[in-house]
C-alpha cells in the first residue's frame, strides 16, 4: 500500500541541466510522482508560464525569476546565492544545496596551507637545478599554530576537524560571534582586526552580502602577520583587491591564495594573475557534481511533496 | 629536602652538539647532577675513554663505538638507527627519538598527497600562461579514499586522525597483521600485494631492517593503482630504485614523491632527480630539531638515574 502522491512539477535551468535532470530521474523514489517538465540551459529557453519548482543556477534563473508568476519553491545549485538574494522577489522559497562543499573545501585549503607550511616551491627549485641541490629549505609546522576562518557556518565547520587534527587552534568570526562547537573562539564582525591579530594563517568563507563587501580591507591586512597565508574562499566582494596587493608588496603577509573574485572570470589583465605572491585558482574550490545537487534536491523534494520544512533554506530578509 | 643523585657523565657527538648542550644544561632539574664532559661534533674530536653515556648522532657513533668500552647507555637523535643496530656491538642501551617526528610527518605525507588532489601543478600552469587560463582541472579528492601504511609504529600512528579528519580509510602493514588502534585493517608483511591493491596511495615508514631491504619491488609497484601516490619517508633501502623508475614509466603509478635512499645525498647523477614524475626531498620529511632531542634525552636521564626502564629502547636481536 502506497500513499499516493500528488505529481511534481520541475523545471531546470543549469548549464548541467541534462546530468541533473538523468540524476534526478535515477534517484526519484517513485517516478510516476515525477514530471521533469523543461531541462533547459540558458534563460532564452525557459517557458516561464510553466514553472513552479524550479532547480537553476542562480546567475541565470536571476534573469526570468521576475516573471515566474507560479514559482513556489526554487532550489538552487550553488551555496551563496547572491543573484537571487539581491533581487526584490521575495515570494517564493529559496533554497541552497550545503552539505557537500565542506568536504572539497578543507582539501584546497589545506593543500594550499601545507603547501606554505611545507615550502614546497623551495624543494622544487633544487630539485631542478644543474646539478640538483641536496639541501633543506625552511619550513614552518601549521601545527600550534592558529586558523582563523571568516564565517563559522557548514563549510567552515568542516575545516576544524582537519586543523584539530594537525593540533592547530581555530578561530571563528560571525555576525553574532554567538560560539559555535569546534571554535576555540568565535569573535564578533566588529571584532574583524582583533581576529586578523590572532591569527596565523586566515581563510574568508563569508557569504556575499552588503555587510561583508569590502570588509577586507587595508586596515585588516595591516593587522595580519608576516607570516601569513590569506585565502579567499568566500566571495570576491569581501576583499578590496588594491588593498591586499599593497598589502603583499610590504611583505605584511606571506601570500594570497584567491578562488572568488570580484568579476569572474578574472579579467587577463588584472595584476592577480602575475603577483610573485598570488595563487589564482579558477572559482574550484568546492564545486557541487551535478550528482550532489540532485541529491539534494531529491531530499528537498521528498520533504516538500509532504509539506515538511526545506533543508538550507534562504532567509530574504537577512541575505543568507 | 632533596635526594642525592650521582652526577651524569654525558657525551655528545652530533654536528648539533652545542645547541644540544645548551638545550640540555636549560632544561636539567638539578645542575649539579649533570656533567657534560664533552660535545664535540667528528668522531675524531671524541675522547672514548671517558664515553660513559652518550648521546650521538648514529653515523657519527658508528664510526667510535667499537673503543666505548665504558658505555653504558646510548641516547641516539634518530628515530632509525641503522648504523647501531648493523654493528656487533651491543652490551649496551640503545635508545632512539620518537614521539616528535609525527607531527612533522603528517604535515609532509598530506602536503604531497593533497598537491595531487588538487592537482596544485596544473592550476599553477594555467595561471602563469600569457594570457592566463581560468579553467578547471580534474581534481581527485582524497575523502572516500584507501591510504595505505607501510608501518604501523608511532610515525605511522600520527598519520590516522588528518586521514580521518578527510575521510580516508587507513589500512597499515606491519610483521605481525596485529590489529592497531585506528586502522581499519592492518596486513601482515607476507601480504604486501594484497595491501598494495587495497591502497589508493602508499606511504612506506619501515624502518631499515634486513627484511624490509628490497621489499618494494616490481611485484608491489605492479600491484599500486594508475592513480596512485607513493611516498617513501622510511628507508631508501626499502625501495628497488629500478622497479620503480620502470613503474612509473609504465603508468603504473601516478608519482612517487621520496625522501630517503640507498646513497644520501642522492648522486647527482641519480634519474630520481630529473624524472618528470618523481619529486626529490632532501630527508627532510621529519628532521628532530635539538630542542626535541633534548628533550627526549633529559626524559630518559631522569629514568636512568633512577633506575627506571627507558624509552624508546632498540632491541638489537630484531632490529628495530
Amino acid at each position: 500500500m502506497s500513499i499516493q502522491s500528488p505529481t511534481l512539477n520541475v523545471s531546470i535551468l543549469s548549464k548541467d541541466a541534462s546530468a541533473l535532470a538523468e540524476e534526478i530521474e535515477n534517484s526519484w523514489p517513485t517516478p510516476s510522482t515525477l514530471n521533469i517538465c523543461q531541462a533547459v540551459i540558458t534563460p532564452e529557453q525557459i517557458n516561464t508560464d510553466k514553472v513552479e519548482v524550479l532547480l537553476a543556477d542562480p546567475n541565470l534563473a536571476s534573469k526570468v525569476i521576475h516573471q515566474c508568476n507560479g514559482l513556489t519553491w526554487c532550489q538552487s545549485t550553488w551555496a551563496g546565492n547572491a543573484p537571487l538574494l539581491n533581487l526584490d522577489k521575495t515570494d517564493y522559497i529559496l533554497t541552497g544545496v550545503k552539505g557537500v562543499f565542506g568536504k572539497l573545501m578543507r582539501e584546497y585549503v589545506f593543500a594550499y596551507l601545507l603547501q606554505y607550511a611545507r615550502n614546497i616551491p623551495a624543494f622544487s627549485h633544487n630539485q631542478h637545478q644543474q646539478p640538483p641541490i641536496w639541501e633543506e629549505s625552511p619550513r614552518s609546522p601549521l601545527t600550534g599554530k592558529t586558523l582563523g576562518i571568516l564565517g563559522a557556518g557548514s563549510i567552515a565547520q568542516a575545516l576544524i576537524p582537519v586543523a584539530k587534527s594537525f593540533e592547530m587552534r581555530v578561530i571563528g568570526l560571525s555576525r553574532s560571534g554567538q560560539s559555535v562547537e569546534g571554535f576555540d573562539k568565535v569573535y564578533r564582525a566588529t571584532d574583524l582586526l582583533n581576529f586578523a591579530q590572532d591569527a596565523d594563517h586566515v581563510v574568508n568563507l563569508m557569504p556575499d552580502t552588503p555587510s561583508t563587501a569590502g570588509t577586507l580591507n587595508q586596515a585588516f591586512f595591516d593587522a595580519l602577520k608576516p607570516h601569513s597565508v590569506f585565502i579567499n574562499a568566500g566571495r570576491g566582494s569581501a576583499v578590496i583587491d588594491d588593498a591586499l596587493l599593497n598589502a603583499l608588496d610590504n611583505n605584511l603577509l606571506q601570500a594570497a591564495i584567491l578562488d572568488v573574485f570580484t568579476q569572474e572570470p578574472l579579467p587577463d589583465n588584472h595584476p592577480f594573475w602575475t603577483h610573485p605572491k598570488v595563487v589564482v585558482t579558477a572559482h574550484t574550490a568546492a564545486v557541487s557534481s551535478p550528482e550532489d545537487v540532485a541529491s539534494v534536491f531529491v531530499a528537498n523534494a521528498t520533504r516538500y511533496i509532504v509539506n515538511e520544512p526545506l533543508l538550507y533554506q534562504f532567509d530574504f530578509s537577512k541575505g543568507y
